[in-house]
């Protein structure tokens, strides 16, 4: 099962759960407890064990905190969650805050005497976080308590075992270099900042640094490891050591000292032993917990892994593209059934979701989807980050599109393409709008620019076109996509936060879109890796482009010619050909049928 | 005289200045003494008597520290001087470095012993430099140490007084807003973040805050000068009695506290009376001498003069619209007289700058120029920043291009505008990179963008075709535009570094360019005021845009059609007929002729 339809919440629950977590409370001697969505690494993927959030609250998305008063509580979760927020937890226990329009704190003011004092999880909460609300509550009278258990643990009664998932080797002929090569290569850097360790808090950059991957929580393949890198002698790893077979064990143990999890803290107090060394640590994606566990020793910088890992070495671009063969081909089979299926009126969105999920099941390569597949049919494709259930799910009509935006992982690479799809025939504002949105995703695909441009410099080249007609779509245009990693990987993005230097060899998604409430949504998707094109002629310096790594057609039925430019159509026939050509041997006659008239030239 | 043409310095003069500053060194102990290029406002505007570093070391560039070291000297400055620095001081008394390539504390490391005392005057350093300074000398072994007097001023014998020039005051009718107004505008905000007062070092802000002109500095008409405004009360101003006639006198004690700046010391002081009281001052700003002088009441916060002078009010934009119509008309007249004589072979660039300025001054409006005219013909105009002097001076040449870049200040408004024109027939390649540059002054005149776009993303927009053809170049797109104020003033830029957000009311340059080393330069500049046009039908969001404030032709000479789209051409035909019947009525028959076939449709 890849995906589930569930509306998950029984508010009721939330009352008497909050209720048990309050009697703690007074025993801990705090006046309010935070509960955020984040486990111990803070990233974006939490195993069930660690969803506290969602077990206290019924709230299922993926980013929000719960602050708990004596006679009060709150969730605090940012425009894209407030709704779901809203209809997922018991409106008498939880007043949901858009964290965007009031801050927490001042929800909190309201409800709490000066002086009041703030419990939280320091291994749930990052180093910097907990600065700069320290700081900040301190402007309302507050004072932060570092807790040293987890209240909501203690209540919790069914709360799942930890993941151990079996650890697997993701092998050189996909990874490209060698973990030890890139263990040395750690290490020299690490030299010559004069520091002596670096603790790594990162599943992703642990699985890249060790070329390992695992089975913990669902979508992404990283290992749930803590780590730190010495300078000289071999690296400790820290995760459960039931997650090693006989195999992997052998690999690792070659190079790494293995750790059980709960030896962490120890081992951080011993690299406070030499008082003058410098232990390399993030504030910003390390907890609280790892960063005072290191007291004077610590050293603030960036997670060393993180640039490395974003710029993909040739064997991990060898294996994207192939990765992007396989799930073209598999979305093609996709397309062409929705063609045949759609008009009839019997389809429904889970419907769609699931035979999309059976193609790529059918390449007999997929290890798991990399997402959620989000199948938005009209007004629910109005909805960026839309899920369909049970209760959601509507019928396909005639007149209406559909957003389809859905990735696989595959060992050699991670896909993630957003297709919009006509249903019987669209009407013009849906091929004025999504005509403005191919312009700005062909810009995407065509940029040029030196080294040294940021993605929020090339965000802009996205939204031009809807821009000019006094439209705009509120998400990023694109985010870093990892190797058999995480669909989401940074320091890349394009986006108005998008400060890193868009380097060869990092991926990153184009996904321009436009929503229209209430009506229909449209977003088209493909990841582009950074190449290095051969210099222009009569160009004065080298510049850095994108090659399209997604491969599937764009539905032209949604395309009105008259509003491109002769450079656009000739991108748009000559990525068609592309598609069709590579992908043709792959499809049975019905199916390349189909491919050859969805992509026939435009021009 | 508006431009001098001399080339300044006499090397020689360096060694015996260093050698008398070397003297003061050891009696103040310390191992090497900073001599930056700010005066006590750190603002790009200097006047003579603070002209420190030109006096020490012949450089005479806008942006420079020399560092003097017992038995070594060096200037440091970015990779716009290095070659003027090169050329201008005794290469055997100071080395010169690139700030960009080598950090100057690199270089002390060799000459200094571990422990050395680095001397500073710690009027002339932002607080926020000395601040980053410190953690950075402190790795190389040094320490900083704050003089009580300025060792340079010392041996300066024959030294300018200080600038007394006249305050005029900025009447209502072009400044809009009351001076009485803005500061309990000011007060208001103060109150609401609990500050008790602010101090303002930047001359531009207090100028615009009293409604104050000066006459201090060439090029800028603020008045040098600081100031303290209380929550409550009068504010109090900190300069040269002399500078006040009896009128303004009585318009500045009206509102305000007039001190010597000699008493700025006491007043500050006199802050830290209450020691709960939190006053506010800006790091980057302001010097460590006022923000050690107010001790632990200090607050760190941007100057808050700098938004509001940067978003015109409809007064100061009327203004604004005015001067550049006598500005444009002026410029109309200068480009009619070189088209007639510069195909003669007997222009030089001294000319054409001289030219210029008598058209300008013949508007019998002209208060100053903005800057010293940039006027670089061949291979001069692949220079960004080149100033003509008697030693570089050419002749123009038939065949050539030559790049004008000036401006004018009038009391209703500064204008800055370039202009690139042929000299007779200019080359393909030159008409290529010429609409290539064209095309990214149009994407910027013509964008629309949502509320909260900063400059940094549409920066991007003014260089797409040259990307596209290999090509950059290598200076921002834009800088913000004061009013009768300093011609660079910020927050806003369209540039890399452009962080701020685009506000209805800010001026900004829009000037994209192409240089090819050794051969010829290409700008085109118009100042573009961010306007709130009506919603675009169909549009679900308001938009910003630009109008061009600039009016003058872009030589059609230099253009290539073809390479244009048609939106493109209807741009420059709208605009050039814009120009072309704002400005006719104030030219005399034979210039109207010549600006009618200068602004001939294209298409």
């Amino acid at each position: 099962m890849l995906q589930t339809f569930d509306t998950v919440a029984d508010p009721s629950l939330g009352l008497p759960r909050v209720k048990a977590v309050r009697t703690l409370m007074t025993a801990a001697a705090i006046d309010a407890l935070l509960v955020p969505r984040s486990d111990e690494h803070l990233g974006e993927y939490v195993p069930s064990c660690a969803e506290r959030l969602r077990w206290l609250t019924g709230f299922s998305g993926s980013a929000g905190l719960a602050i708990i008063a004596a006679k009060a509580a709150a969730l605090s979760t940012d425009g894209r969650y407030t709704l779901q927020a809203a209809a997922q937890v018991d409106p008498g226990t939880f007043e949901v805050i858009d964290s965007a329009g009031k801050p927490w704190l001042e929800w909190l003011a309201v409800k709490l005497p000066n002086g009041g004092v703030i419990g939280f999880d320091p291994r749930l909460h990052a180093a910097q976080t907990i600065t700069a609300l320290k700081a900040e509550a301190l402007k309302y009278g507050f004072k932060l308590k570092p807790l040293t258990s987890n209240l909501v643990d203690r209540v919790w009664k069914d709360r799942p075992v930890a993941p151990s998932g079996a650890v697997m080797v993701q092998p050189l002929a996909m990874a490209g270099v060698a973990a030890e090569t890139k263990i040395a290569d750690l290490q020299r850097a690490l030299k010559a900042e004069r520091q002596r360790a670096v603790v790594l808090t990162l599943p992703d950059s642990i699985s890249w640094l060790f070329n390992i991957r695992g089975n913990d929580v669902a979508h992404n393949p990283a290992v749930l490891a803590f780590a730190i890198l010495h300078t000289t002698g071999k690296p400790e790893l820290f995760f459960d050591p039931g997650k090693l077979d006989a195999g992997t064990r052998k690999y690792l143990s070659g190079m790494a000292k293995l750790h059980a999890p709960k030896e962490l803290a120890a081992r951080l107090k011993s690299l406070q032993e030499h008082r003058n060394d410098k232990v390399r640590v993030d504030p910003a994606t390390a907890s609280q917990w790892i960063v005072r566990a290191l007291g004077s020793v610590a050293a603030h910088g960036s997670d060393p892994c993180i640039l490395p890992k974003a710029r993909k070495n040739t064997t991990e671009l060898d294996g994207a593209r192939a990765a992007h063969i396989r799930d073209g081909a598999a979305v093609v089979r996709f397309l062409a059934w929705l063609d045949a299926n759609a008009p009839s009126n019997a389809l429904d969105e889970i419907a769609v979701v699931e035979k999309l999920a059976s193609f790529r099941q059918a390449t007999g390569m997929l290890r798991d989807l990399s997402f959620s597949t989000i199948a938005g049919s009209g007004p629910n494709g109005a909805l960026p980050h839309y899920r369909v259930s049970t209760e959601s799910n509507r019928k396909l009509r005639r007149g209406e599109i559909i957003v389809i935006d859905s990735g696989g992982q595959y060992q050699d690479g991670t896909t993630d393409i957003t297709r919009t799809v006509a249903v019987g025939a669209p009407s013009a504002e849906m091929r004025a709008r999504f005509t403005q949105v191919l312009k700005g995703h062909i810009a995407i695909a065509t940029a040029r620019f030196p080294e040294g441009t940021r993605g929020i410099q090339l965000d802009t080249l996205a939204r031009q076109a809807l821009w000019q007609a006094g439209l705009d779509f509120d998400h990023g245009t694109g985010h870093g996509v990892g190797s058999f990693l995480s669909v989401h990987e940074g320091p890349q993005s394009i986006s108005k936060r998008g400060m890193a230097a868009l380097e060869p060899g990092m991926i990153v998604s184009n996904e321009p879109g436009f929503y229209k409430v209430g009506a229909f949504g449209i977003r088209i998707e493909n990841l582009e890796v950074v190449t290095e094109p051969a210099m222009i002629d009569g160009g004065d310096r080298a510049m850095l482009g994108f090659e399209s790594l997604t491969l599937a057609p764009i539905d032209l039925r949604l395309v009105d010619k008259k509003m491109l430019t002769a450079p656009e159509i000739a991108w748009l026939d000559a990525y068609h050909a592309r598609v069709r050509k590579t992908l043709e041997k792959h499809l049975a006659p019905d199916e390349r049928k189909w491919l050859a008239a969805a992509t026939k030239p435009v021009s």
